[in-house]
């Protein structure tokens, strides 16, 4: 088994997950999101946002991250706020010695759902089912999609020799 | 005398100035660069720039930190990647227990030079003459800036009350 820890990042919620895996046997381990007020000083935010993430790694010590490899917002303002969120989830791993892989959204759709045109609902609905998880929020189930698609992957690069 | 860590953020380079101050009396202490190659993944890039700003915050030990606030740029490839570097110089400042000041860099060239709208050569020029700090790179300059900036501020609203 391996694991993995998918990462949505957000300025207001991240979300992350993490999934065992052998092959294409995948075990859902625990899921969950990190909240920071936009009452709070962006100091305050990023570093609670890295202590949280830091606290996960040392708690489940998965090997790998995975993380969305986004679509950049119109507005630069939103690409500017994303990127310091983003920012602060790479660094954090990467200071933790995790190797980093970034998947498009196309290709997390498609590895969940089977269309790169998937509606976050029915991300959410079969991250569900394919973990057997329970109900989880929208954006933890983004989180495992990653987590997820990197599974699935690993596993065809290693088939595939 | 207080001790202030002054912050450039970039993706390939960081700029770090430290200045004491004591009311309008300035000292350069230190400055430089902190280099990422493109050559590098996204998480050696970040996490590089977190130790090495870390390690300088160790050396140092300034009290508070100041960042410039950036007017983001019209594309958001460029603004997220900022965003990304920048998240990570205030997540390490704010990790570290540090207090992180943002100026504009409008406040940042009249603070240094008198008007809004130096140039970054003027504002190189200028901080090399506050500080009698010699010759000094672009990116660190801009970083001794926004420091003298906070000094300045700090100053004016202590002697305001």
């Amino acid at each position: 088994m391996s694991r993995i820890l998918g990462i949505d990042p957000g300025l207001h919620i991240t979300g992350w997950g993490i999934v065992d895996y052998n092959g294409f046997l995948l075990k859902h381990i625990d899921n969950g999101t990190i909240v920071s007020s936009s009452e709070e000083e962006i100091g305050s935010r990023l570093s609670h946002i890295f202590k949280k993430l830091s606290d996960i790694i040392e708690k489940y010590n998965p090997e790998e991250a995975s993380i969305e490899d986004v679509f950049v917002n119109k507005n630069p303002f939103s690409s500017l706020k994303l990127g310091m969120a983003r920012g602060t989830a790479i660094c954090c791993v990467g200071v933790l010695g995790l190797k980093i892989h970034e998947y498009t959204p196309n290709k997390i759709k498609k590895s969940v759902v089977g269309t790169g045109h998937a509606t976050k609902e029915q991300v959410l609905i079969m991250v569900q089912k394919l973990l057997s998880c329970g109900r989880v929020k929208l954006d933890a189930a983004d989180a495992l999609a990653v987590a997820v698609c990197h599974a699935h992957h690993k596993t065809l690069y290693t088939v595939k020799g």
